[in-house]
């Protein structure tokens, strides 16, 4: 029998990625997001729903572009701090010692020090409630050189992004490799019948 | 200097999760997705990306539901097998040994054996490209008692969901906790000047 918890935005894992934008007096600004996720897969899209309170929201609309930063779980004190701070009253780049370095492909800047970088140009604006879902085309992904394999994909654990627990406000790094997907499940594939 | 990997969907993490929904003639399905997020508070929703050739997103749209499913790591033979098979010509909780249970809140079943589900009402519909999102308002969070912490709340160590990553297309578990958000970073907030 299960337990009924409510209509609440209880759910693991969610992402812990840092949205980077510039203002109007193109100044750089980032903030953690843990409401966003990929969309499609062509063209490459990913969503992420902001607030309309946020600094960030009115950057994003007015530059019309945006990078998705994924921070590594070494970064967890800078990445809760740019989800604690305002770009409104703070330079959270300077506070946080971090560097903005400017997209040549859209009008955003990325954090220098994370490992991984999608840049984005604003596709979709979707108004849904208390948030608002920006819907990005990735144009391309940065990644440090560091934590690409042979095959020059990231490394997961070599990333080692952070995961978040909404409700419970707890983040958690990435923990052991459980397998190959579209390979651990096929030992439940239904045994074609003879005929 | 960050090294360019193209307009891909490489990220870290995406979740595994298992969307569940009753087709025309009644019978459960289930589909595993990784294109998906939280993505606003008020009302509580979450979105999920399909393609027009699954089954579920024919599903979907004649019930106006469906269920998000959190699988847990002992559980990821049946999340990637969910993800191979198609509901079109594959009784997916039969061969997986699942069991559906229908939701007393929306048209749709949740699969017993998960720990976290969320039952959803289809709210937006937004076509993107390869992959349409669902937006779906969550009507309640259901879980197993086992899971839960003393104040309630799903436990994410005791839920232990499953992390995908795209592209490298492997799946990991849960990690280490890193501490607790609005907290970790306070230490970097600007010390305010003194007058």
């Amino acid at each position: 029998m299960k337990q009924s918890l409510g209509a609440r935005t209880i759910i693991v894992p969610t992402p812990v990625w840092v949205i980077a934008t510039y203002d109007e007096a193109g100044r750089p600004n980032a903030m953690t997001a843990s409401w966003a996720g990929m969309c499609c897969s062509r063209p490459p899209c990913v969503g992420v729903s902001l607030r309309k309170a946020t600094y960030t929201y009115g950057c994003l609309l007015t530059r019309q572009a945006f990078t998705v930063n994924v921070p590594a779980a070494s970064q967890v004190a800078e990445a809760d701090f740019l989800g604690i701070a305002s770009g409104r009253d703070t330079d959270k780049f300077a506070a946080a010692h971090l560097t903005a370095v400017r997209s040549s492909l859209v009008d955003a800047p990325y954090v220098a020090e994370f490992p991984l970088h999608l840049e984005c140009r604003l596709l979709h604006t979707v108004e849904i409630g208390l948030h608002t879902q920006f819907i990005g085309e990735i144009l391309d992904v940065k990644a440090s050189p560091e934590v690409l394999t042979a095959a020059g994909l990231p490394d997961p654990q070599r990333v080692a992004p952070i995961l978040y627990a909404p409700e419970v406000r707890r983040y958690y790094a990435l923990g052991e490799e459980l397998g190959q997907a579209k390979m651990v499940g096929l030992r439940l594939r239904p045994v074609p019948e003879t005929t």
